[in-house]
């Protein structure tokens, strides 16, 4: 009874030095069927999650892992549904979330399957809110930024997929928190939407004096700084820490054109570490995985009450993927960005 | 019954840009009677302490203090003898620890005052091990270091007054300790005194690629670092950090001859610290005074016994202060630098 089905696939073929796009990848067609082994479940790909740390994995050294081998299918998580299953408890048409990376189809052991209940939650947030960078925003947050009520809270990528979401948390424990993004509109969206207590749009500042200003001006201290971009907003924020301020690294976005494996040149700044008896702290969300029924218990609620905005901007199309990763690191898009196959 | 002291001060007059110098400061004799308050003591310096962190306190801005204000003695630590009293429980020829900085007598309330038993430990010593310094290398590793057997510690200014007991410090907690200092009387030093298990002599290496390429092959990775230099080492050794590593920013010596005022660029390293999920530290001697009772329980019977090496580099004279704390910056003394009145 084994059927062939008509498969699509992105093939990392070549490192980056500086942006990522689609010469990078080649698009190669195959021929999948449907003989599954015993547990197997062959899942069809609905939303393929393009995410800033893939660049990162495309560094020439190691970096939190070893770079992604070339000539392998791009790795990234999926929400999909099943149309074979060889698997206990998996019928065809259930949602489920998988690691199978830029490719229509692709055979899977039930063990690296979620299952996803459609009825809690709309499929795709399972890539956002409910999934990766929800947990990153939320422990990152928690546990490493360690708000606390009238704490000064400033998040960089503040309108991003993770950055959006830890200024609605820190205002939900009480914070005074600023937004750092790119442009008016992502500045208007963290006003009235996110309703931040105040944004810096970072295009206004040309270089790192002025954006210092601006910084102090707005925040008159920081004691939690969420970081999302690194580089020159990071310079200009951290001489305006107050004294135990937490500093969480989580993405430096600004870098990821290259940056890490020829890093710039920026004036030190350990100083104000040893001043302000201040603390960095990096974090990545895999150090989460297993904390995933808290970050469900802490936020479900919330997501089915429409109580957090969790922006999603859907790209449609297969053939968008190296686009669409591209186009994160111009900061165009708000909330989290996924391809819609 | 009052009686008349020729007083001798080192008044702090003029901004150092670069390297602290004589030049910063005015030489003063004026005199001081023996009339005293009830309660206060007059005290007369036996050893005055020159600190790194003095310097730090004359930048342009504020760092952890405001800037130490002009025309006034240079403040710091001073270990005394009482030389009058109208204080319970203080009589002549007692010994004492105070702040009275750089100057032969004052007039101290008890209450500014710690009282030193010389049968259990040399008066000097409360300028050192069992001092600020000591307080600072103990709580600083052990908090914020958070040494496990089996570590990797590499302590940067190594020989000096807070390294050399970090390095003892974390050999007793277990861990495999790397010192880098300057020069090969002092690399001799970690080796043959202190015990450690390799030592760095970061003049052999004339830039950050040399530097850095001899801390991996050294260390093999780093999971503790406890800085006290700043400046190339710092950014030489960044790149090997292992997961979950520690770096405790105690003090960034290589960059108060004017770095804090007009910070040196170096390359970006926040990306490590994701990596890694490590963290940094900034620490201070202060957060930590109310803890002595502890330090003292921990290290005391150390101390008394010599099982832990605390060198003392003793310069003789008054008139020796200004050059002596210039010279912490030249990196020439191993332990601590005290003057001797």
């Amino acid at each position: 009874m084994s059927e062939i089905l008509n498969n699509e696939q992105w093939i990392y073929v070549k490192r980056p030095t500086g942006r990522v796009s689609e010469e990078h990848y080649r698009y190669q067609q195959s021929e999948i069927d449907t003989n599954l082994s015993q547990n197997e479940v062959l899942v069809e790909a609905k939303y393929i999650s393009v995410d800033p740390y893939m660049r990162i994995q495309q560094h020439e050294r190691n970096t939190y892992d070893v770079p992604h081998p070339l000539f392998t299918v791009q790795a990234g998580g999926v929400v999909g549904q099943v149309v074979a299953s060889n698997a206990a408890g998996y019928q065809i048409g259930d949602w489920v979330l998988n690691y199978q990376g830029w490719q229509r189809y692709a055979k899977c052991h039930m063990n690296d399957l979620q299952k996803l209940d459609p009825e809690q939650a709309a499929p795709s947030t399972a890539l956002g809110v409910l999934g990766m960078p929800g947990r990153t925003a939320w422990f990152g947050l928690m546990e490493a930024g360690r708000p606390r009520p009238g704490d000064t809270v400033v998040v960089s990528g503040a309108a991003g997929a993770v950055g959006s979401l830890v200024a609605q948390f820190a205002k939900r424990a009480g914070c005074r928190v600023i937004g750092i993004a790119g442009g008016a509109k992502k500045c208007a969206f963290l006003i009235d939407k996110l309703k931040l207590d105040a944004a810096i749009d970072y295009q206004q500042f040309p270089n790192q004096e002025s954006m210092s200003a601006e910084i102090l001006r707005v925040t008159e201290g920081v004691d939690v700084y969420f970081d999302n971009v690194g580089g020159m907003i990071t310079d200009a924020l951290i001489p305006h820490i107050k004294l135990r301020a937490r500093i969480v690294i989580c993405g430096t976005i600004s870098q990821y054109d290259g940056g890490l494996d020829h890093p710039d040149l920026a004036p030190r700044f350990l100083q104000h570490m040893l001043f302000k008896r201040a603390s960095i702290q990096g974090i990545l969300a895999r150090d989460f995985t297993h904390r995933m029924p808290e970050l469900r218990a802490q936020i479900s609620a919330w997501v089915r009450n429409h109580e957090i905005v969790f922006e999603e901007t859907i790209i449609e199309g297969f053939s968008q993927l190296p686009s669409a990763l591209s186009s994160l690191f111009e900061g165009k898009n708000i909330g989290k960005l996924l391809v819609k196959i």
